[in-house]
């Protein structure tokens, strides 16, 4: 399943908060259209976390080029009664004219780091707040939990199986990507295959087994319908007597030419299955037929039945991945840093922010592992490598989007760069990020001001 | 914002697990058309609920309506070399066929009673699934969380704010109305207030106040252009400052024609900040100033501030609400019950069913409280109300869309005959879910034929 196919999600401007509108009426207002800078960072990490790992930032330049009205949602905003006709004409004409900088998918982060910054006329940069957020959270939440089970797997494939139970069709398949930009070797969600090029793998359903009178006649029709990829679910009645009519039907089998490339296990101890029916397969003279584990599995199920040497080949991550079952969703937030060349900062009990434009500085210890980071003022001099970079300017792409293979690639890297406390699951000691004295000073004095 | 326009949610055949395609290939093969019965239930309760509220038969119906393939998706069907021509082009002709019965969306419901039961040839029934259950699952997700909000507000109105945290567009929509059907008062999210015609409010950001020199100035700008509905955001810097600053903002704002209906208070102790700016609004003469309280809040905050009294008019929930933050995800199935009249079952450890096709009766105490539940046979007789009712023959809705308006009076009517222990928010006693004599012998018969 080759060529993707470019995805089409959602870019209307009222997929929008309505406050977004009567802000943007009272700045439209009073000509308030001097140039913003909003930020997009997370300000803690969830429960059980030392990182997490930046996506979605494809989809929102997707959004910023593409956003619009259709004819029926201009009617329906005149016939709303709530906005003048020049501001619904004013909605029709407006396009996404900005800069974007931001870390690259794929890069591991740390609370307080600007992630994604925009750079636009006010009315724009605060329009687009919402569909931003909604697009940069879910993906890096889903991201996040995938490297986290990508670490546990000990390099063993795995692969989304989510769909079902994510929230929405929209969220399956930015799960899909977010899982395997990750790590994730691939998903079951076909049309994700379709949009994203990810591979696409599955197996057969319990249904598939009880619609037929006998397990053997299901796996024999199964077989011969997909000749090419036979994984065997096996945990419908017994799981061990199915793994024993396995080894009897892979003969019969193999005088029609077909080969069982594995069975699945979805039920019960998974360890202790795995460990019987390896033995039954291989005392079958089954020894290249692998096992496929799944049901309710999250990362910490993986890291137990790797530490319990489970002999199983591969996992099938579904609900917990695609929900992020443990830490559904990030405090995160997108806020303006700078108005018309002032710097700003909002000062709320618990949710003070840094002002002005940010940059992020990685340094590395002798190993090539990530020693820490200092947040600085964008044109501050400081060491190190900087990971906010220019990907859009005036409303347009600087690069057409990278292929989900090199992003891939870029955050198995960063993994690769992971201290070892930062592997495991649980909380860190977490990587020091510093706020440099320049921004400190700059926060105290607007404090001064008032 | 009137009209409600009807929403076209993806119906693509493509938005599916990869296992739905193979198997639906084999079954074509074997010739096994013959008519199969899925239902989709519920195996237990998250921790901490004592019932849930179905929701999303609106949107299945609708899928199940539209349900298609694009060229574009044919093309790559046809690309990928993993079917036969013959079968892309039966899935171009694809149509669901099939009858469906439901509870109606708003219905309070408990596990292993099915919610949905789908009627239809064995290939339609299966292919469906994938999509049926994310429909279904994420909607009743959303209700049952909403609806232990409104529970918990006691009366006081609720705005959804969650869509920037939901899990993408259609996660944020859906949520705005599924949260609607179970009491809300409405949802910020524009878009929601086109398709379903669901109120829509909003305030003001932190950026708006920011993005001025000073906050009354902020104040006075968004008074102007938002005359019908001026709720000002008062925790930028200082609550109770800003408070003060809105009561001589009033006087001025008078004299324009100009009222103040509301404050909002977005961060800190929020009973504490709402008794200090009552007092300072009522000393300044503003008795009619509302005070809206948003923040993180869920139904356990939202019980606390009741509960103290605090004086706050209305509340906004964001995240918790359509992430369900607490339970992201429900342990729900859609599983075959009967094929080619054979009533089937699953046996798979802690995963088996009851086989069969099923009603629910429900049983009333004397005070027109839910008092039990009998899940029996379809065709078996029994007292009580039959929850599971026709909503579509041979691919045809038997009556139009029930309006929204329609779905939340059931809905609120539903929560009001719950017994007080549901009423909580912690573990049931639960009500008393019975599963005949007659399921149970059906059950132990297939058990014993093996």
């Amino acid at each position: 399943m080759r060529t993707p196919r470019r995805i089409t999600l959602q870019s209307s401007l009222l997929l929008t908060d309505l406050y977004q509108l009567t802000m943007l009426q009272a700045y439209l207002e009073q000509g308030m259209e001097e140039t913003a800078v909003f930020e997009f960072f997370v300000r803690r990490l969830p429960p059980m976390r030392g990182f997490l790992m930046a996506a979605g930032l494809e989809q929102l330049l997707d959004y910023l080029e593409r956003l619009h009205l259709s004819a029926e949602e201009l009617d329906w905003l005149n016939e709303s009664g709530r906005f003048s006709r020049a501001f619904v004409e004013y909605l029709e004409r407006l396009r996404f004219t900005g800069d974007v900088h931001a870390m690259p998918e794929g890069t591991v982060f740390f609370p307080e780091e600007p992630i994604v910054r925009v750079t636009a006329p006010l009315p724009q940069a605060q329009l687009i707040e919402t569909r931003l957020i909604n697009l940069l959270h879910f993906q890096t939440v889903v991201a996040s939990k995938a490297a986290r089970s990508v670490l546990a797997a000990g390099g063993k494939p795995l692969v989304d199986f989510g769909l079902r139970r994510a929230h929405g069709a929209e969220a399956g398949l930015l799960a899909a990507r977010a899982s395997y930009l990750a790590g994730f070797s691939g998903t079951a969600t076909v049309q994700a295959g379709m949009l994203f090029g990810i591979p696409v793998y599955g197996t057969m359903a319990h249904s598939f087994v009880q619609a037929h009178e006998d397990e053997v006649t299901a796996f024999e029709h199964f077989a011969s319908a997909q000749p090419q990829d036979v994984i065997l679910l096996i945990d419908t009645y017994d799981t061990e007597a199915a793994a024993r009519k396995v080894v009897t039907l892979a003969s019969r089998l193999k005088q029609k030419g077909l080969t069982i490339k594995g069975v699945r296990l979805d039920s019960g101890d998974l360890a202790d299955h795995a460990r019987k029916v390896r033995r039954i397969l291989d005392e079958g003279g089954l020894p290249g037929v692998r096992i496929v584990a799944s049901g309710n599995l999250d990362e910490s199920a993986l890291q137990a039945l790797v530490a319990a040497n489970a002999p199983i080949d591969s996992f099938a991550i579904g609900t917990c991945l695609t929900t992020s079952a443990d830490a559904p969703y990030l405090d995160c937030a997108y806020k303006l840093q700078e108005y018309a060349g002032r710097p700003c900062r909002k000062r709320s009990e618990g949710k003070a922010t840094w002002p002005g434009r940010k940059q992020v500085y990685r340094h590395d210890d002798a190993g090539g592992r990530i020693a820490s980071d200092v947040v600085t003022l964008a044109d501050e001099p400081e060491d190190g490598t900087a990971l906010v970079q220019p990907v859009m300017r005036a409303g347009r792409r600087l690069a057409p989007p990278a292929p989900l293979s090199a992003l891939r690639e870029r955050a198995a890297a960063e993994l690769a760069r992971l201290p070892p406390p930062l592997r495991q699951l649980r909380d860190g000691p977490a990587v020091p990020v510093r706020i440099s004295s320049a921004l400190r000073d700059l926060a105290k004095s607007l404090d001064e001001r008032g």
